[in-house]
């Protein structure tokens, strides 16, 4: 009897807040899944990988003019990552596509010169697969990006990639989020045919791991009582706002309204006010100088802003969670989706709730 | 002093919750607006629009191979209406661009074989007109679609569309969308070469202004105490919900979270409780038999769901509120935006707010 008082003593360090009949186990898949990533990332950065050579060569002798691609909840985050970089990167326009086009109304928007990417972790929704099958028998370029490498999004495209997180095991996506957005990166380096690599990315995550859990406790103090609040990132950050937003939602079931800051200030802005939280992202970088003036608006609202990004706290701020990388731009977002991530699992044990479970939502979810 | 009396009695009888300096005013641009649709809409119809038929035939001569769309707030709702018409009727993969990619970080992904559309109700967005511009310079078949001819993206893209919605004075834009929707569907039918019409579209508009004012009320009485909700719909009604929650947000300052059906599957499905009411529309067409099995799962979550569509109410919803007229799934757009534009402004005023002057918004918001 000693020993399990004991025991359960321990737990109930280990998750201080659980309530409600909150196993002591609340969120420790998450828990370590965001503690792989450092070195997930450079297992993966340690070795060349030769389906993203391949692929690459393929894409490259066919010269699409336009790259589309369908994918869903966080996937759908790096598809938005990816489609910045092919963009700025590789001068070519990118359409984010509605699988409902072709599963409800039949069309096939694709032709010869596209490449269409799937991206999925399961790599098991349907409305993806039928997507990439009709581009591929349209004559696009297809590959499909997944966690799954037997998967069938896997098997119905021309090119597969494996993402290579491992098996992911909490129902809130972490690792395989990282893992998807190193594959895109290095895939348009491959395709660009350079090889800047990712320097310091691994060490960077490691730094974002470990950030400040008391500036975590500081932020989860201040959502605790928000009903709702809103992310805001710009350019390159912008997906992580996104992703920041679903982890808060599907693991604290807190509503989380993503913004691009432009979006933001065409309606939404009027939301604002000393009770709703703005959580902004403020990565170096060009996008940065267009967030400072943002924040000093936020400011003026009232709404208690959390900051996110290096350097100092910025005037009339609330919170900051300073990020100690200095990644380039368009690499940073693999590394700053974590203390994020962090926050979500944080702030979801104290609510007493489970992120590895979350209510009504499975690992892999079917859409047709 | 007794007439004083009387007026300020006459006032609180106008807007019986108005308070905190409310005018009784509030909302009476919003009202008329929306009131006039119907009007416009077949004045519109009325008579060919040559600027659509000649934007149309050069863009015919031209043969794009992809579409890209710029646009913010409500117009980038009508961005993604087009998107799907784009998609589904002449089978050309469309992408909406975010003007940071070529405002931050200097990309200029268009080329000759592009067609670049701006839309925006004051045509005096900086990012827009950038972007516009850059494109043109590229060599992409550009086109300006806003209710300002005289605007500066009007003047520098190639082609342009006047939207003719007339003066719209209330912050928050009804007509100057729907307006936009129609100019839209009728260049992709002179793209297309055909002309289907619009036939019946003013008579449903005007039975959509006319929506119960009761089973408006109802609704506004469950979200009185809502802290947020959730809107969603598929394929043709995407943009519908994306529209109708930034109305919410922007005049009575209420979170709505806008998914499509299938998104809100995949990680925001967690939200859902029988504190969160969820409204799911469900208008006739292919969409439609997806929203029928979704209704019944998020029934089965709590949510109070209020469904508005054709037909009787589905088992277990809350509220329904029944919109009249057979138009095709691609065309109803233009009029199923309206009774949730009522919505907005019944709610607002029940709210002692003035949807007219949103806090912290003017009409032509400015982003770079």
């Amino acid at each position: 009897m000693v020993i399990s008082d004991s025991a359960s003593t321990k737990r109930q360090g280990v998750n201080p807040l659980g309530q409600g009949g909150l196993a002591s186990t609340a969120g420790v898949l998450m828990e370590r899944e965001i503690a792989e990533q450092p070195t997930m990332l450079g297992r993966l950065l340690s070795a060349s990988d030769p389906q993203i050579a391949e692929a690459a060569n393929v894409v490259r002798q066919r010269e699409p003019s336009v790259v589309l691609i369908v994918a869903r909840g966080t996937s759908d985050h790096a598809a938005l990552y990816l489609k910045y970089l092919v963009e700025v990167h590789l001068g070519l326009p990118v359409g984010l596509c509605s699988p409902s086009v072709h599963t409800l109304y039949g069309a096939n928007p694709w032709g010869p010169r596209a490449m269409v990417i799937g991206i999925s972790q399961s790599g098991g929704s349907p409305d993806l697969v039928a997507t990439l099958a009709a581009a591929r028998a349209a004559g696009a370029t297809t590959l499909a990006l997944t966690n799954a490498p037997a998967s069938e999004l896997a098997h119905v495209a021309e090119l597969s990639v494996d993402v290579r997180a491992g098996a992911e095991l909490s129902v809130a996506a972490t690792k395989s989020y990282t893992a998807e957005l190193l594959a895109v990166y290095r895939l348009v380096e491959a395709f660009k045919g350079r090889r800047r690599g990712a320097d310091g990315l691994p060490e960077a995550a490691a730094a974002a791991v470990a950030t400040s859990p008391a500036a975590v406790a500081q932020v989860v103090g201040d959502l605790t009582l928000a009903s709702h609040l809103v992310v805001t990132g710009r350019g390159f950050a912008y997906p992580t706002a996104r992703e920041a937003a679903l982890k808060l939602m599907e693991t604290c079931y807190l509503p989380t309204l993503a913004f691009s800051a432009a979006d933001l200030r065409h309606g939404p802005f009027a939301l604002l006010s000393p009770h709703v939280p703005t959580i902004v992202l403020t990565p170096a970088g060009r996008g940065a100088a267009a967030m400072m003036e943002l924040v000093a608006s936020i400011v003026a609202t009232g709404s208690p802003v959390i900051t996110v990004g290096p350097g100092p706290a910025r005037a009339g701020t609330r919170q900051h969670v300073a990020t100690q990388h200095q990644l380039p731009e368009d690499l940073a977002p693999i590394v700053d989706i974590i203390p994020l991530q962090l926050l979500a699992l944080a702030l979801a044990r104290s609510k007493g709730l489970d992120p590895d479970t979350p209510r009504a939502l499975q690992k892999v979810t079917e859409t047709l």
